[in-house]
């Protein structure tokens, strides 16, 4: 049997896009919480350049970076597909996943830190939301094709996180009036199904957390 | 016939990896030359998010970013492969093509900026030329196992283009005594045959190029 582990944080949207692939392929493996005060051994023994989460250990060698992470289970593992299979539309997802990675830091600027990081990462969130909410107009729901999938799987702090991102610092960036499609698309996502059988299980537990985030980045 | 089209910059490296991985492929293809101060129609209505290049439009339709540009290709036409077949060497190929274009915008900073913006771009590219230098001990050549491939051709700007950089722009962050491994590989990178024969063929005029760039940044 192949040995599959996965180190990763509860709370983390990265960590949460892994173990959706795992759980749409019907792989069996064990979930190690890490500490992210005092990481493990064995990240910092998987994962030497970056330190980061999520890791997965296959068969004793660690694959790092979620949405390489994906491709990999995608590749190795029997089960429905993750990645659409024409080579445009793998190009599609790609492209969609790959933006809206590279604005992951202005996202944590925007709700997690204060003062001129913020203000910056408020503008380029704002430009990231305005191009979302073109490309998920006529009430679109999946980036790519009409099958939930890689692109949609990377959209999970988008979809998922910026929500309780909003509620935890009271920076209300989306509104059903600024970004109605957005809006509209991030309503429909939380509560279709694939989205729903996967959401973290202690929401409120999740708002607390990030709470105390916030709290913790607030000018003493 | 499939009809293929590259929009690039001639000096730019993102455009070279497209053209190589073209090239390797056999691929015929026409080029287009870009010009940054008034990029065309096709271009700005291929790639309507970024507006940038290079995009390769294959039957009509356009892919952008380069690194997904070489998967397509990849996985769209005949001939020798560009990243491994192994799932593990496909993810670590991935791995350190993300690495390198996570920098990239750091080695801009280091050597076509100035002030605070150039001081920080300079700190974090010394701490990945750290870890190339130790990636790359022990005479290592390529990436990922023994041939030449994707991680590579992203480690074009680096192999590269940061030489000249260097010569344009007078700072000089990697000698034969700082980052020996790293020093070692580029220069073996440059002379080894599947990059002899895909050099931009004016390097004086790239030359040229950065030094009018150095100098439009250079303060009033």
């Amino acid at each position: 049997m192949a040995q599959v582990k996965l180190l990763g944080f509860w709370y983390s949207p990265f960590t949460h896009r892994v173990e959706w692939a795992l759980k749409i392929k019907g792989v069996e493996y064990e979930y190690i919480e890490e500490d992210r005060n005092n990481k493990s051994p064995l990240l910092l023994q998987s994962n030497p350049i970056h330190k980061k989460t999520p890791v997965l250990i296959h068969n004793g060698k660690p694959i790092c970076e979620s949405m390489i992470i994906l491709e990999y289970i995608d590749e190795t593992f029997e089960g429905p597909s993750i990645l659409p299979k024409d080579p445009y539309d793998r190009a599609l997802a790609r492209f969609w996943a790959k933006f809206l990675d590279d604005k992951v830091a202005a996202v944590v600027n925007t709700f997690l830190r204060k003062g001129e990081e913020q203000e910056k990462g408020k503008e380029e969130v704002c430009e990231m939301l305005k191009v979302l909410d073109n490309e998920l107009k006529d009430n679109k729901k999946f980036f790519v094709g009409n099958k939930f999938g890689y692109a949609d799987m990377a959209a999970n702090l988008m979809g998922l996180w910026l929500g309780v991102f909003q509620e935890a610092s009271g920076v209300a960036l989306v509104t059903s009036e600024n970004f109605p499609n957005f809006y509209t698309w991030r309503d429909e996502y939380i509560n279709c199904s694939q989205v729903k059988d996967y959401l973290p299980p202690r929401n409120d537990e999740l708002l607390a957390f990030f709470k105390s985030r916030v709290q913790a980045a607030a000018p003493k």
